[in-house]
């Protein structure tokens, strides 16, 4: 009876009067993706075969020739001379027929006291966790790219923008430093994400448990887990931490869509305060002069795939009873293309960071535009006594009386200040300054060169 | 200067001074899925090139020049044998540069007058024009075998169910032909949104037109057009054929997810409505007596990853500015994995509906529960002169007296009944058959058998 | 028995021993947010009735006495009178038991025949087919107000942009009328999706049809409805109107979003190429300078608001079995915030675009940057005779040169313009205008002054 | 000019040649719907008050006049009686204005070192910390009250289902575990959330901090924030918690649906699991003998609102360049709208979960149903030494003489049993009775009756 799956090539077949057709096949067959389980595949299998032997489940006879196929399994695949079947469904009974082919029965004997619903439920979060510390290394990176990147230019004024208006100056370090913040909380969701990937279904079976022996805190050691799933129908049909991963892989890829909404922007000749090395644009097949920012561009668009993931994700979800129904193997490419575009994007973006050339004219002649200094004006009355909403009504009414006359609030004469205002004194010019500005900002959080630096100072210590 | 492919592998980098990193590249690189328009971007080339030899703008010499070039690159293509190279970034490159190496300047001259952002759009247009032809043609399949279905269970009681609580009682037949309505208005949407696909953006050029003389109804008549689109601008940036495309696949895979959890819930033991052929199901790797319908389950799952790619374009396309922006590229892979998912689901549901076994008994046994003839009574008092809702009341005093005696309403004697209203005579018991009760809903929509062979008819006409 | 309602307060409730709790009578009523249907209501009862009489399952004096309990109800809401109560659930529910009290028994008949499961299903129909009309209006309005801009910039030279960087010269009324074609393509879809939206549901009873003889063209006649719906169980069930009017109204908002983002970008003082009336915009609480586009950012940020609505209402309708569940209650508040949405932001924009000024010197200043015409001079070189491809490397190798020197295209003198090509003569200098090059293009969707006049004739007929 | 307010209507209009118009101020203002943040808006304004009385920049009596003002503020709001106007936008300015009008000069005064942008953000986080402790309650309600019910029915036996086919026996107990299991996940991702919550924004101020010596962690502390946000511009653009708050409340909802579909199933009459007490449910319209599961089937539904909120705001944040702009006012409603509806469907179910009437002989017989202990025969023979892929085949082969026979496997003889394997001895039976099943699955996770005790007390523990 060992050549039970060349004969029926399906390890639940005995009980069926017909096969599958070939359509249904191709529809229900996993192994063309799940394959890049392969690794974590073999590892939770051994831990579990361990496990068995220590149990006394089965013998150490068995567990050592389980050892030696699964060498042996790995260096094929690792040589690319592992031969994937699609009659055999998914990885997991790839490579549990070639184990059998290379040490018989011990090799039907792994399958014992587990199911495949507990097995794919360890081995995906085996492999999310894997990607996720990736994931982790490489917002890292970016971070410590941008904080280069912020502390070349903490002094570097040009205007900060709300509403795409001219808001108040501000410094380009500063402006840096908020991705820097934003791929920090990244950062923290995904490690507590991956609190809740660090647990082990394995042993919850098909759905109950199982009447062997096991002790599933033993594997979890051998797994690294740090915990065990504490309910066996849970266990096998949780998929929340994948999509807690593609919600936490979302927002990274938003605050990227911002990024590069910024870098298109800048790079963009009206605007003209960046430009980005040759070898992260391409040109045009019509117009022999462009030189576009693709990266940034597709990197904006990759936002949608992600969202879409994550929407994927919930749907399958929604309405499902428990345990384990068969929609959850759509969890698989949805959630192993968000590692993809997160990693990739992230990588690239690490590099980008360095081929980002700033010109500082550019946006300190932008700076000088749209009465960035108004707001410092207000607070200047203020602190001469009037009260807030007064000053900045007064100055509203400068600022329009500046636009009709095209200049700008440093213009302005003291006389005509002091029209809008009697408490203006000749020191007003100081505060309309646009160093003058920056460095009144200095308070933590602030955009004052030295608040910058220190702020840097802070995040290179947490980096380690 | 012939060799300038060669020796740069881009087509626009005569203006750029560093070489394009490989990872930008294989970020930005999109021939790994783009290649699958091999074929339209062949149809459309050779279109363009046959109006510009019509108009002059290339000479007869290499018009057939291009023809010759790019019959053998299709058999090249054909045959497996075509070099796809990831440095030429997209199909486009691959396949003009092959056509200048086959048949030199002629093969240069086929970009005159078109940019690759008109050329993509077209070539999307042109496949997805056939993507809808197939799936007109699957969900064509799909309806006559429900019709099949139907056909054979016009007589077939089964209890209706609201809120999943039995409500009255129907017959089989008209409950598949509500998905034949679905699966028809899943048509008329596909069939509305290929009007909006059979625009030709060709001429567009890059984003303003060209100054070549060219003769854009000329190229959508040869190639099936039924308008060129009327503003290049838009040409080149439009992507909501593509959107509506997935909206209405996803329209479509929400009627197959409520078929699937229909079929998944029938084929459950304690309902037992129906069996589902072995070759549509899998076993378990740990349950020796499992026969799992994995196939509609598979197909409720894939309902997520539809919405998803429809989320994951409808973000792609927020606030892009106008005209052409590298975010598009990402339009590609969810739409061919729409039409994939869509047109593998479609194909394998219409032979799936040959396999369903109807159990008759079980689904008679079950109508006879859960008093589905109780809106018959209440009808049969309202005819004989109460007010409707003074008969639904009197209705629903005799139920719940029913349910504290665990009886149904026909098992209660004439006297009883009178008891919950003096107008019941003998003739009630006919009422409260599940015959009398179907064929008493007897106008068009309704589930008398009579009416149900009506709408068999009316959709096999409609179906030619 | 009449004075149930009273009573129970309940429509249903004489089959249950315990009363619905507070907080469950608020978690499932829909009063709160369905009385907007009053109308429709009211309008599909009349109906109804009509034809109850019609057929002899009503008298007529049961007919009349529900017209003139119902024109009262009509005008106890139009005058704020109408006591909507909690404890009866809904729309339906409240005016049926007012009619009840007007006007006794006949108020109590109006039921006959038909469930609250089609009487819901035809007044979101009816209520859609209106606000669907409206949309279509405002879309005219829109586009009208849009002509009527572009018609005042036919000749005005701004540059195009892909990639936003500059790629070639365009005129301002080309570029808007781009959005008139979104918007065109907007208005087929709602046409498209009214013709679903306008079939008859009512007949359909709770599920299965209705034992009394009822005529259901009459009734489809009498509200102006194209067909019945064909099959009951799917009338009750059936919400792809709501979801692909939703689709639409996305479309339609990624438009508006692509509008904004170019609004916001343009009035941005760096670009500087429009300004919008100080109506539209709003000012900030701290910084006395500004001027914020606030009607466009929020209108971008609403496309957000309905792309949800459509992933609600996909969700909602997932793997719901036949026929009607209490689910479907949830599709009204998506779909009603998404009707609001749209109409408030399409008469918003139809009025805002009286309210752009452009600043056509600032559109022609950046014209002149980013050598707008090199694909002229490539074109000039290929009419020379130069094979597309050789032309493009050559004119890629001049503007290389030009970045270098920081010069225009047009600043190189013949001499040095030779360098790159021999084949370049002294009318070279022609093409490399703004004016010539938009002139050139000059065929149908082309950007040539010309062109953006025929079209606005063309679309000018076409609205009539 | 104290009187700048009653005048203008607008805290920024004096530099407005033009007022705005009715259709953009309803368009552009949220007072309708950010009134609910009146409470922690004074909350946060005393902060700041008391800092800047602190730090010097107010006098004592100003802020002694802002105490007062705030306070009868608070009395007018509680009262119903504080007049929100339109014309003054958004909750904030309503009452800033008011309280301009109750103490003068103070008032004008509040405003001092911040702007709009950074209250509104502070007003989110200390609103949205508040509803996520009221959230993490209600978990905590629902765990208690499912582990009440898990108690009681720790030995009561049910088929657990995998593909909604019968997998294995369970215990009803252990299936209710599951959930909790579930809701706490949700517990622990609301608290993840609710760190990046509580972090202050305030001194901000519009985007770039203050020119005031504000002291931001004196404003954190009274606040209860456990940091400040360390960079201004990221600190008034980002809605990363509003965003990470929806996607743990979709997950919630997520498991909702899922336990509603159960509950829904369990009740239809086929299955006959449970009943749910009439105080959750409602009848129909029409058919007067229906008690349908409502509350449970709307929460199902409200999966789709949830998830929709989730993507509106993904939506809306995508491809926003810094720092802040009106797009973002559109965070509020998906935001209020999500925790109402998490907050009402935790509480209904909390209290539902008391109203679940379990039905143990229909859970047993349908237990018997189904071969549900095959596993169970074929553990049995692995104990006897055969590796498992043989037993597995073997069981499958009994299983499928069985479904031919139309018996159970316990039906057949020990001889029968035999032919299938020689292993077989006369204890098998042991191994095939529920009983002997469930309680074989006796580790960390398994469903039987002593584990189940254990998890219980385990979890009650942890819930103190």
């Amino acid at each position: 009876m060992t050549e039970q799956f060349s004969k029926k090539a399906e390890a639940w077949s005995a009980r069926f009067s017909e096969p599958v057709s070939d359509l249904v096949k191709r529809y229900t067959a996993s192994v063309f993706f799940d394959k890049r389980l392969a690794e974590v595949d073999i590892q939770g299998s051994l831990a579990h075969a361990d496990m068995l032997a220590h149990q006394n489940i089965i013998t150490a006879e068995d567990y050592a020739a389980i050892q030696k196929g699964m060498a042996q399994i790995k260096e094929e695949i690792a040589a690319g001379k592992f031969l994937w079947l699609l009659d055999l469904e998914d990885v997991h009974l790839n490579i549990e027929k070639r184990l059998t082919e290379l040490v018989g029965d011990a090799g039907k004997r792994l399958h014992t006291g587990r199911s495949r619903n507990d097995q794919v439920a360890t081995d995906i979060r085996l492999y999310l966790r894997g990607a996720i510390d990736d994931i982790c290394g490489l917002l890292r990176e970016l971070r410590l790219a941008l904080l280069t990147l912020a502390e070349q230019h903490t002094d570097t004024i040009l205007p900060g923008f709300t509403h795409m208006q001219v808001a108040q100056p501000i410094t380009f370090g500063h402006h840096v430093l908020a991705y820097v913040e934003m791929f920090g909380r990244d950062t923290e969701r995904m490690q507590d994400c991956r609190k809740r990937v660090n647990r082990l279904p394995l042993g919850a079976a098909a759905l109950a448990g199982t009447t062997f022996p096991i002790d599933r805190h033993h594997v979890a050691a051998t797994l690294g887990f740090d915990d065990v799933c504490r309910n066996s129908l849970d266990a096998v049909s949780d998929r929340d931490f994948a999509i807690e991963f593609c919600a936490a892989a979302a927002l990274v890829m938003t605050h990227i869509s911002r990024m590069s909404e910024e870098l298109v922007i800048w790079m963009s000749p009206r605007v003209g305060f960046i430009d980005i090395a040759d070898r992260f644009c391409t040109g045009s097949s019509i117009m022999p002069q462009k030189k576009n920012p693709d990266v940034p561009e597709l990197a904006r668009g990759k936002t949608g795939r992600v969202n879409g993931h994550l929407i994927a994700l919930l749907t399958l979800m929604k309405g499902q009873p428990l345990a384990y129904n068969k929609d959850n193997q759509e969890d698989k490419e949805p959630l192993f293309d968000t590692v993809d575009t997160l990693t990739d994007t992230l990588r690239i973006f690490a590099d980008m960071a360095g081929g980002i050339t700033v010109k500082p004219e550019a946006m300190r002649a932008a700076a000088l535009q749209g009465y960035a200094t108004a707001t410092d004006l207000a607070d200047y009355l203020v602190k001469r006594g009037l009260p807030f909403r007064d000053a900045h009504e007064a100055v509203a009414l400068a600022v329009r009386h500046c636009v009709d006359q095209s200049i700008d609030l440093s213009d302005m004469t003291l006389e005509q200040l002091k029209a809008f205002s009697p408490l203006v004194e000749a020191d007003v010019f100081e505060v309309l300054t646009l160093e003058g500005s920056v460095a009144a900002r200095d308070h933590i959080g602030g955009t004052a060169p030295r608040q910058v630096r220190l702020a840097i100072a802070y995040l290179r210590e947490q980096l380690g």
